[in-house]
């Protein structure tokens, strides 16, 4: 068997999210079938970094399935490009080592999330950032930034439907970037919990309004739980940006 | 009676242009509706600068219309938007002399096409640009514009539909400017018959590809047949820009 990496792309308006559920059109569906298609009806099983919610979008996703096709990795791109909708994209493919798992050798993170303040909607807009047509407090936002970063236990951040035990994570960067009209918030981190980086938005954005103090994250935090954070950010804002693999497992020569 | 002139956007994806057709989702038609739910059923038409093809988009599109209602511009504003889907926004609402006519008052209009090169097709402009991942030559379709620039009969650059006799228009501008991985094609004109931007557009990237020399323009248009000019370019690129009303000329100088 082969075993691939790929970089994905998708434009999550259209998708329930990026997971198989029954009768939805899913991101991991859609890729599914074409890989059915291309090993002549064999199911052929993706396994991804991590889900993302409906409407929530990727640059670069990574994902990896097992093949028994040997295929130069361009032929793959070709076939895979040609195949699949035009709201999903495959960056690049890379052959893998039979060790090599999206989700389990994921070392880090990247999340960005689009906000625009103009007065008036936009339509071209609307599924690829939030409207909030406020003024922001920047500086007040990034001091409640640097309450965030480091370790801690993100439990205030999440939702309450989180499944895993854990949820002490590591930011290592949040940046608060400006152009005319948009706010773009990165986030770089070792793993980010269910909601967690539509929640921290969220409250950094009743920061910026005034209504919440930016001191008041570090008690959020020692809160532990979810009712003391802010409202969730609207899906439609949030990029899966990057996945990083320290280890990389990967053969960029064939 | 009371007359209106508003500018609109909208993003063209999820409608089948902007005229009204039986059974499709159109511009007019979703305007028509809120216009006939703020008039308590009364059925008030829209009069547009122009139609828009399915899939083609407005930054500036106007329209006009008529109603007994004595309302502030703002509140037009306020009542339309909260009302009409999120792919139209209403950008401003003026009120209007007695004889204004959106199509008939219009002097100039600005359209821009957006063509984007990047080797792998991007999820995010699928609806946005035209993708066009070969290599363009920039000076030879500067080139030929400049042949197409002044007063022209444009039959050749024109849907062989088109009901229109006088075929006769002026270009003011034509400017293809360039980012990272885009072009942006920019034409400043009095006017422009059915498809003729999107004519323009696919005959000038093949020019650019090579394929026609730039002073092959000139024959085209002594042609005055539709048959000898380039593919129609795809209408996800197109943007209705900007509609100009002044009794000056399009390019301000009185």
């Amino acid at each position: 068997m082969n075993r691939y990496k790929c970089t994905i792309s998708y434009d999550g308006t259209g998708f329930s999210g990026y997971q198989v559920q029954p009768n939805k059109r899913t991101v991991q569906s859609q890729i599914e079938n074409v890989l059915a298609k291309i090993h002549k009806g064999g199911h052929v099983k993706i396994a991804a970094s991590g889900r993302t919610d409906a409407g929530v979008h990727a640059k670069g996703q990574v994902i990896h399935f097992e093949s028994p096709l040997s295929l130069p990795v361009e032929k793959w791109e070709l076939a895979l490009n040609s195949m699949l909708p035009e709201d999903i994209s495959v960056l690049l493919v890379e052959k893998a080592d039979s060790s090599f798992h999206a989700r389990f050798d994921a070392s880090g993170k990247e999340y960005r999330y689009f906000l625009y303040q103009s007065a008036k909607r936009d339509p071209f807009q609307r599924n690829y950032a939030f409207h909030y047509p406020y003024p922001l407090d920047l500086a007040a936002m990034r001091e409640a930034c640097t309450y965030l970063l480091g370790t801690h236990d993100f439990s205030s951040f999440c939702s309450a439907r989180t499944e895993v035990e854990d949820k002490v994570r590591t930011i290592e960067t949040i940046e608060i970037l400006q152009d005319e009209e948009h706010l773009c918030f990165r986030f770089v981190g070792n793993g980010f919990l269910y909601n967690m980086v539509r929640i921290l938005v969220g409250t950094l954005v009743e920061v910026g309004a005034g209504k919440r103090r930016p001191e008041e994250i570090v008690e959020i935090l020692q809160k532990r739980d979810r009712r003391y954070a802010g409202k969730t950010a609207p899906g439609q804002g949030l990029y899966l940006w990057k996945v990083f693999y320290e280890n990389k497992k990967v053969n960029n020569s064939s």
